[in-house]
């Protein structure tokens, strides 16, 4: 093994999916300048990172659209924004993707390592070796992992902010009281469903379904903005 | 049921898939302009669109880069092609979709009917139709359908000429005889796979794979003129 070629069994582990084929995990790490400097036909990632831009399409688009019950326009943001480079690269940071790509000695030079075109197109054509490894299924869940969490921590998220919106309307009047009442909790471990109802004071105001409780909540007080006319 | 609003049984027929759930096809077919002038809450064929759009992309892209042994770039290229609203509306158009249609009064009398965007839009909300009634499998065999059919027959397609810039290289030397022999055929009726040797009197001078025997004998065509140096 090459000295710069790291052992990628940390990497299996700490993205939870071992390969049965491992030639898809090493053509996802190999970069083009490394590809091109050894010659002798060596695949790059690039076919891969092709594929999985659609894989992270189909597994974003489908979990938003069962998740949010929003306007296409607003699930459109929501999917740029969930499958931009800057998500992809901040998706791939948090497993040090950077730290087993192959690189050639120039892009090396140039900090190429820690480019976030270049992560963000790893961490598709790593997504596409997991499909192709595995099928959808094993690629959904290592993608909604990260999807779910930036959609519950990330402020920037406009939706987010649903809740303080009619919390603000709400406490203009000091005697009503906002409670959040999760009804029903359905599906597999790594697929579930919440729904939960805005109360006012003993009276249901909106509900709604997501994919966490919090984003549940979220949809929730959104309908009951809407109800109120206060939110499009 | 309302005058304009056709029958949907012959357009299953045509589509070659029977719903399980007609609710995801009545949405498919409602426009925008139609659900906005019954009001009453009724969904229009968007969010489905919006799913649609990542279903089209995951089938056709998996498709390319399993069939073509292409660069990046090329594969690129082709699903743009295949997924733009020429070639949806072009699909759309050999089952006579727009006559399905729910359109507005508005929309109605300005053509919408046979509008492109309209046609293209739609043919991606039938198609999440079909992936959310049936799953992936459905939508697929729907899919590959049409697509398979345009990259054999539309000339366009700039891989389509390997086997005539092969010929036109050969036949400089009037003794030389090309052929394409079919070495092998695999899988299932609706994902077949071909290989095609292209011989050079009796040298085979490349092989190429495809998802019909025509693809495959651009692969191998390809594949010789990459070995004779004449095409990246």
């Amino acid at each position: 093994m090459e000295a710069h070629v790291k052992d990628t069994a940390p990497l299996e582990e700490r993205i939870g999916y071992t390969f049965q084929n491992r030639k898809y995990l090493d053509i996802a790490l190999t970069h083009s300048s490394y590809a091109n400097e050894m010659k002798k036909n060596l695949s790059s990632n690039e076919r891969q990172e092709f594929l999985g831009d659609a894989v992270l399409s189909i597994i974003v688009s489908d979990y938003l659209f069962h998740t949010f019950h929003l306007a296409e326009g607003d699930l459109t943001k929501l999917r740029a924004a969930m499958v931009c480079e800057k998500s992809l690269c901040e998706f791939a940071r948090q497993f040090s993707l950077g730290d087993y790509l192959k690189l050639g000695r120039g892009e090396e030079m140039m900090g190429g390592r820690t480019r976030p075109s270049i992560l963000a197109d790893a961490f598709e054509a790593l997504l596409a070796a997991i499909y192709l490894d595995g099928g959808i299924e094993p690629a959904r869940r290592f993608v909604l992992g990260f999807v779910v969490d930036t959609l519950e921590h990330r402020d920037e998220f406009a939706f987010t902010d649903y809740k303080t919106m009619l919390q603000e309307i709400i406490q203009k009047n000091p005697e009503e009281r906002l409670s959040y009442v999760l009804v029903e909790e359905s599906g597999p471990d790594h697929n579930k469903s919440f729904v939960v109802e805005v109360h006012l004071n003993s009276n249901v105001i909106g509900s709604g379904r997501g994919g966490s409780k919090k984003s549940a909540e979220q949809a929730a007080a959104r309908e009951a903005l809407r109800l109120m006319g206060e939110c499009p």
